[in-house]
């Protein structure tokens, strides 16, 4: 499939047949997370593949924040997650310099990352959900992250059921979002 | 080409011909940016596409950082430049009941709508190279860009020169960077 076809058709699925996805497969996919260009080459995250039953139960729960808000109550069913953290990025000395920070361009890699992940895992034809909203101390206590490595982004993954064929891609038009030579 | 593949493959290009790239071929570019799934589908984006040579000057002098550094010392010969600028993400209550901050994730989702805009340039037989650094005043007053509306990042496009044939990337080993159903 071509890249824009991807584009045009690859949507969030929320709803996932009970089959579980090869270890094989969850490999691929994090492979081009893995290859991922990043800022100075830092590669500022550390991807966690969720697939045993236990596991999933506590990425779940995790999903599930403690104010009752949740961006993935259908969680209970997915076949694995990926989990991607954030890590401390080793960027070159002139980004310290003009921004004083390391993590500058650390979400937006890890964005780049997920995204990545999403069409490898389409072109295996698998769906994915990017889910961003997590309980950051759940996900510390029930899978060991370390203290203040912020989950960025968990990523779904599994053979999708698509409950809305007729769905279409709602965007800003594109009038709306370029412009030509200046703002 | 395979997505596997294109990952494999795609590397930053800081040389390019001196050879226009179409409008045609920018706005499909753009137009991948602009189908880039987002955290609550906020689009926290605006796409500035620069080609022509006045604008061209005025983007190239605000990668230079008043302090001296740059990462675009070679951008006095790009083609066309496409500056991903973050607007406010119009995102869900529970967000912002749950991190106080509309803005949570859009840098990841930037860097997904840049990282989507790479492939669909490779696929055109385009190379790219993200820049991250800029002098953000600059860009402001050289681009009319309004006030603190942050310029995430810059992507030069055009028909590369791979004057490094011999590149192999470098990646962190997969053992260092995934682990499985723990931290």
């Amino acid at each position: 499939m071509d890249f824009m076809t991807m584009m045009q058709t690859r949507k969030s699925i929320r709803s996932y047949e009970d089959k579980p996805v090869s270890r094989e497969d969850l490999l691929k996919i994090v492979e081009v997370g893995r290859l991922t260009p990043s800022a100075c080459n830092s590669q500022p995250w550390k991807f966690i593949v969720v697939d045993e039953p236990e596991a999933k139960a506590k990425v779940y729960d995790a999903l599930q924040c403690s104010d009752g808000h949740s961006g993935c109550t259908w969680g209970n069913q997915v076949p694995a997650f990926i989990i991607l953290v954030e890590e401390e990025a080793k960027v070159k000395p002139a980004v310290i310099a003009h921004y004083h920070d390391s993590q500058r361009f650390a979400q937006g890699d890890i964005g780049a990352a997920c995204m990545n992940m999403c069409h490898m895992a389409m072109e295996l034809g698998l769906s994915t959900c990017i889910v961003g909203m997590n309980e950051q101390k759940k996900m510390e206590d029930n899978l060991g992250i370390p203290e203040g490595k912020t989950v960025r982004l968990t990523l779904a993954v599994g053979y999708g059921i698509d409950v809305n064929p007729g769905f279409v891609k709602q965007r800003k038009p594109l009038e709306e979002v370029v412009s030509f030579n200046q703002w």
